[in-house]
């Protein structure tokens, strides 16, 4: 089940048979239906998550009670509440599968272990949050648009979210109306 | 002028004085005056910087010509545009120092030649990007609070940023007014 997993890593890390057994036990692998949710806002946040297959998204609840979607995972990502999963703090987002999807799992214990024996995956993982670090700096801009223009760059820059996620959570992350969202892409078609 | 930087590489990871001499010689020292630009939105973006001393910020330019200023950078941060640093493209915002600052540059070509040569230094600069990335879910949540619970969250979390950050900048980064940043400013006080 880390196929996925070591497949990714190689794109980035020189990873030979006994490294890649060495990573292969830290890991556990879930099926999680669509709907199910692996963390929860307010509760502990033990793992941080390799997407295998699938899609999640994390959320939180605003005071009025409205969920405010701040970000998707496809195949290949990686999710936590970092601070929490890093802290062993309680989590300040949810985390749910929106199609069924295959999980990658480790605690943060073992995390620290597998970089302890596996030093090389320092590389991976540092250029794993530097484009999570370069994705946050382009919504810090693309946030800050008007919502039209808004909308087209996400098309241009994340087309495959446009096919795969549910329209209403589409419009939950990018601050529209479920409406406004459907008036913008009859707009987009010829 | 590298001992800030050699200080702050220690916190987080084990350097030997070989390993000391090897980092000094890639890294340059520029005292940059207060106000100068060293990043120019739509210009290239050579280098990543390591702040020794003073302040950065980073802003763009929005449709009507207005700065949003999206981050700041004081005393042992790292600042660039990462992406346009990583794939040698032009930057999509500019860096200028709000105080008197003494940054430490390294390009991207000897960055790279850097972590060959130590490959230990992966560890910690997975370590910044890390929690960069952190900041930044932090702040997709943050700035959808109301206003004055920003400011207050925001208060909290940075003192240092409000005694040493200009009134306008401080407003630009919440996207306040000056005014009404000042009003809140008044109400804080007893």
């Amino acid at each position: 089940m880390t196929g996925a997993l070591l497949d990714h890593i190689k794109i980035y890390c020189n990873l030979n048979a006994e490294a890649t057994a060495g990573i292969n036990k830290w890991f556990t692998a879930s099926v999680v239906k669509k709907r199910t949710f692996i963390v929860k806002e307010g509760e502990a946040c033990h793992h941080i998550y390799f997407v295998a297959k699938g899609c999640l998204r994390m959320f939180y609840l605003d005071d009025k009670g409205t969920e405010q979607t701040i970000q998707f995972a496809l195949e290949n990502w990686w999710m936590t509440d970092i601070d929490a999963f890093n802290k062993k703090g309680t989590s300040s987002f949810s985390i749910q599968a929106i199609e069924d999807t295959v999980v990658l799992g480790i605690t943060k214990n073992d995390w620290d272990l597998l970089l302890q024996e596996q030093p090389g995956l320092e590389k991976y993982f540092r250029i794993i949050y530097e484009r999570a670090y370069a994705a946050s700096l382009f919504k810090m801009r693309f946030f800050r648009l008007p919502k039209d223009e808004m909308y087209r760059h996400f098309c241009t820059k994340y087309p495959q979210f446009i096919q795969r996620i549910p329209q209403k959570l589409l419009a939950s992350f990018l601050g529209f109306t479920p409406e406004y969202l459907s008036e913008l892409r009859k707009r987009k078609q010829p």
